[in-house]
């Protein structure tokens, strides 16, 4: 038995991946609220190891790997519900990252989660909005290695989110990569990183804000930097930041750069973070920002020790996306009824797990897999898997994003199982369970009537045999057009190697 | 000097080019009237032409270009402007419909039209509306050769509409292709209507409707039968239909059928056309339909009588689309009139026809080109391009809805000329002008800023050599941020094989 079971309070632990650093935070949680107990971080430089077609090379994907076999030795016995791992930009737009996951998967028993942009910049919102309690409008700005995240929210909610990419590691590489301090690299870097702000920084000015943070090891570095220099209340101001920026030309290299509150390890990337958190100053007309400690792995913490509040957002999520296309939700809702119950009544023939994510996954994938008829009627199953793809859905992660679309897409028509794409936290195995499981129930509730119905039954028999029923005898064959809809999904269910029995 | 040019009625034609036949009909306009003056038909059988890989053999080729050459016998000095081509089910699926409207434009000085699915309902309803002056609410089912299209509508408005893939004859060659007649056959049959219309039925019976008109050929035939078994009035009844399918079954075969009122040409397809009837009658719970002689071309031809009506069709689905994706209207508004105004510069440099489309189509391309925003910022055009490619836009064609959804996937980023899908109906030189006219206007409002600016002037050197000035001096570069993204812009340019310059 563990140290972490003998304490009776739970403990939590947060990684993230980021393109800088990997990040672990462990906390207990004490009366509704989460007591830190240990933070550990390591410089894994990932986005260094991304060539121009976005392939990561072998030396990141070790300094990747070693780093979290350190982080999980300090996770013994945790429980895999306890732990949230969540990776940001250079994994996610990384060519290869399937297999660091894989290699990741033999040292980790927890799984790794890729978040969209978006969803970072909402974590990140959370992590921030929990540890300020103003209730006033916030701004946050996180300048991470490869991606950088703008919010604005009021108390815990996030009203307008982005991530952008740019960051501290990439643009060091792009403007700065002869390790001189110019006032030209300087520019060069600030110009750029103004074009990349410019279709979003009207939208931020016109919302406005009241308080602005900064979250990160870029914007820390910076305002302990200006203490050095003798701005004591370290608060950063675009005065400060241009005094910064003048401070560093005159040193005219990187490697020279010596100032005090500036760590060896930031101070390769520091120019490029302080080109970047200039450019968005200018850009959304900021007077000062403020540093907070919290971020992407407090706001992974945070939703963790309330798991219901994350269901709420992703509730949230799917309740807007659904009324934004006009979903029928009676319709739905009696599929996803349907669905659930299928997907209970095969729980140990393909031993899912107690509380499985298969389970909310097939819930939000029937809730949702008509809005592509919002698009139009045609392919309306490719119109919801795209937008189930490619919508900016707070609470999901990208791979849950990929479920979702992958059961639109598969909802209907004929199975084309060399078309199911890849997933890492998921079986193929499972995934084609869930498949089948929607699809008998949109068939089963197919002319949307609300007449009460027999319970309907499903056993598997040998490996792909599925077993179709009804309490009602002969119920599945007396109504001719469910009759006939079902022999179709037979012949479909046969080209694919499967076969549907009914009886 | 034509007949057409003495006659100071202004003349109008319309021509239909069906699955199953072509029709043209020519009409003169008098007193804010149409009134016929003359209708052709020639059966084509197209859509008998296709095979299972969906490409249309020569035959059908030959057929259909036979035909036309005919009908253009009749449009000698007609004005492009008078006369509209639309091309439905068969030419939509064909892959090789390209080929097919690239020969017939060496037979006729007009430009064809693919129109989608619910564009064909929305214009079958128009020509119906047009003809049945009742006000009350209607419901109109249109069973061409490859395509049924069900529209519920109030005066001259549709309210619901939709096209699904069935038709007299791609039904006759699945479930009457041993040429029987038997029960089992028309059962069959009936049964997959049901099934394609099993999703769409609810939403009709929830609507609801007061009358039912069913409009062309399959329909006028099967009320042509029914009066010849004695059913003076012609009202088409589900009691009537099962009648009339015991009739046919009597016949034993196809081949053999003779019944007063039925042409010849009609037989072959006539048993789909009533089994399809069936079934939608059967899943609509539809009491009676009347018979309308209005339909697809009537309705071609109504909205060239006034094109303005056409116009405010699609200014009402772009303001849906950009409400519903909560577009940023003064921005994309300040864009329309920056791309009209750079268009009119260019429009002898390219020799623009007088009211060439480019002029709407950029326009349109201006206001809809952030739609994607609503899905995610990031790769926001290319979402933009597939809501435009794939939504049901009423009032626009297969063709524009494809220069829509080029625009907005080339409005910014890399200009990959490869990637320039093929036009039929456009050239691909002229598309390029407007992609890079529109480029230019979204850069040069990049910022979103209410401020008064210069004008801009653009002017064509050589072939590809653009130059952009403005009527203040310096106000390109002295804007730095717009300076940059105009340098950026000078890059992608450059690498597209083009010259921008500023001056």
């Amino acid at each position: 038995m563990s140290l972490n079971n003998i304490d009776t309070n739970k403990q939590v632990a947060a990684i993230d991946l980021g393109s800088n650093s990997f990040h672990m935070v462990v906390a207990k949680i004490v009366d509704q609220d989460l007591q830190i107990v240990s933070r550990h971080k390591q410089r894994v430089r990932l986005a260094l190891g991304l060539d121009s077609e976005n392939n990561l090379d072998n030396g990141a994907i070790e300094r990747g790997l070693e780093c979290l076999a350190m982080f999980v030795e300090r996770l013994h016995g945790f429980d895999a519900g306890n732990v949230r791992i969540a990776a940001t930009h250079t994994l996610r737009i990384a060519n290869n990252s399937a297999s660091f996951l894989q290699r990741a998967k033999e040292i980790l028993p927890f799984s790794i989660e890729i978040i969209p942009g978006e969803e970072e910049a909402r974590l990140i919102y959370t992590g921030v909005a929990h540890t300020q309690t103003e209730s006033s409008s916030k701004l946050v700005v996180d300048i991470g290695g490869g991606s950088t995240e703008l919010i604005i929210g009021e108390a815990f909610r996030p009203t307008l989110l982005n991530s952008t990419q740019m960051g501290c590691v990439s643009y060091t590489k792009k403007y700065f990569d002869n390790g001189k301090l110019s006032s030209k690299n300087f520019s060069k870097a600030i110009l750029s990183a103004q074009q990349r702000l410019e279709a979003l920084a009207p939208r931020y000015r016109r919302l406005g804000w009241e308080v602005a943070f900064g979250s990160s090891g870029t914007i820390k570095a910076i305002k302990a930097v200006l203490v050095g220099m003798g701005y004591d209340d370290g608060v950063i101001t675009l005065k400060r930041l241009h005094k910064l920026i003048d401070t560093l030309c005159d040193f005219n290299s990187i490697a020279q750069v010596s100032l005090s509150g500036l760590t060896a390890e930031r101070q390769p990337v520091f120019a490029a973070g302080v080109a970047i958190l200039t450019a968005i100053f200018d850009s959304l007309s900021l007077d000062d920002m403020h540093f907070s400690t919290a971020a992407l792995r407090e706001g992974l913490l945070y939703e963790m020790d309330d798991q219901l509040q994350r269901t709420d957002i992703r509730m949230r999520t799917a309740e807007n996306l659904a009324k934004k296309h006009f979903v029928d939700m009676v319709h739905a809702n009696n599929v996803r009824l349907q669905a659930r119950d299928f997907l209970y009544q095969l729980h140990d023939t393909f031993n899912l797990k107690k509380k499985s994510k298969l389970y909310s996954l097939i819930e939000w994938g029937a809730l949702l897999h008509e809005v592509g008829l919002s698009i139009s009627y045609q392919g309306f199953h490719r119109h919801s898997s795209y937008l189930l793809r490619y919508t900016t859905m707070p609470g999901f992660n990208s791979e849950e994003q990929l479920v979702l679309a992958t059961l639109a897409r598969f909802q209907r028509k004929q199975l084309k199982r060399q078309e199911l794409p890849e997933f890492s936290l998921y079986k193929k195995k499972h995934l084609e369970v869930l498949i089948r499981v929607l699809r008998l129930s949109i068939i089963l509730h197919g002319q949307r009537s609300e007449e009460p119905r027999p319970t309907m039954r499903l056993i598997v028999e040998e490996k792909d045999n599925w077993l179709l029923s009804s309490t009602e005898e002969h119920w599945l064959i007396n109504n001719k057009l469910l009759h006939a809809d079902l022999q179709t999904e037979q012949t479909y269910w046969r080209m694919a190697g499967w076969t549907l029995t009914l009886s």
